[in-house]
């Protein structure tokens, strides 16, 4: 959803298609980019001797460094993700919580998206599309609530959004704020702590 | 405590002193180039300038760029601050989430702290005195939540730590990784959930 809005692509490509590649070499280079020199380091010259794009083009298509950076994040949000079904409430957000401690303690996967929260503080418009990432996440999480909601295990009109930030919180607050270490205990913990909340109600919505 | 173990002041220059005047100079010119440039385009220079301490004091003192910014979050952490004490568990934990929010949504009292995240994510020496920050932060909550204990209000063996984090970290999530508003609802809907936690034992230590 999020990165539908952020394209300005021609509908008449299809997936898979030219267009695709390019955008898929775009973005990668623009993470290597951002992983190996930080944002302040990143240009549009790296970008095009990394992704084979002709220089002229990114500025066309993408105007500069910062529609590059929403471009990369805009399409991370559009990858097969689905939020975990494990047939329980406490199994989800267990799941959840462990698949953020794995992504960011494997310096492989953990690379690009530090690079993105990095750039974020320096870039309006990187900040805008780690906005988008997570309301495209939150939303996908729905069913996840909806399920737990039917089985008894939340109260209705519990809000996805405030449930996955909730169990997420604890561990982006490790990580990039207090700059602790985190661990399957510690992703355990938050989704215990977050169990408790939604169980006493803390986090059904009030208003539309 | 934190600071005390970083600063290898010698310990006959009383606070107020020369010493102490110098190092606030410091801090406040290392918080201001951070705020200006950012942690790749701060420079001892910078520092140099903006304090009226020579840089070859600078650098004998503190080695460098990352020495100065380890000794400005240092510094951060010798404040006065107290956790609050408002009579109840709820009441101090609303108090928590406030202050964090009315930190970070007034500009002049954001920059410097936001600064400080950001240089994290390039120094290590930034990370390792954000770390020592809080804990020193933790350490200061522990009477807050042994008088929630007293008062029943908390299981015996509730972490302090845990429980400023748990706070804390909805907060700063929205702030610098999902990058969404915050405001007093949203530090009472943290407030809120951290005291279910709590009731349910969620932050009780095992170990240690």
């Amino acid at each position: 959803m999020a990165a539908k809005s952020s394209s300005s692509e021609p509908g008449t490509v299809r997936p898979g298609g030219r267009t695709a590649r390019t955008r898929a070499a775009v973005r990668d280079a623009v993470l290597a980019g951002l992983v190996e020199h930080g944002y302040p380091g990143l240009t549009v010259e790296y970008v095009a001797e990394h992704s084979g794009v002709h220089k002229t083009t990114l500025y066309r298509r993408w105007g500069g460094v910062d529609g590059l950076v929403a471009e990369a994040l805009g399409l991370a949000g559009e990858d097969a993700w689905t939020p975990p079904d494990t047939g329980t409430l406490r199994g989800d957000l267990r799941a959840l919580a462990h698949g953020i401690v794995d992504t960011f303690t494997a310096p492989g996967t953990a690379a690009a998206p530090t690079a993105l929260i990095a750039a974020a503080f320096q870039s309006e418009r990187a900040a805008e599309a780690l906005r988008a990432f997570h309301r495209e996440r939150f939303a996908r999480c729905g069913p996840l609530i909806a399920r737990a909601v039917e089985r008894g295990e939340a109260p209705a009109g519990t809000d996805a959004g405030a449930v996955v930030r909730a169990v997420s919180a604890p561990l982006f607050l490790r990580l990039f704020i207090t700059r602790e270490p985190v661990d399957a205990a510690v992703a355990d913990e938050a989704a215990e702590a977050t169990l408790a909340a939604v169980a006493a109600g803390a986090h059904v919505t009030t208003a539309g």
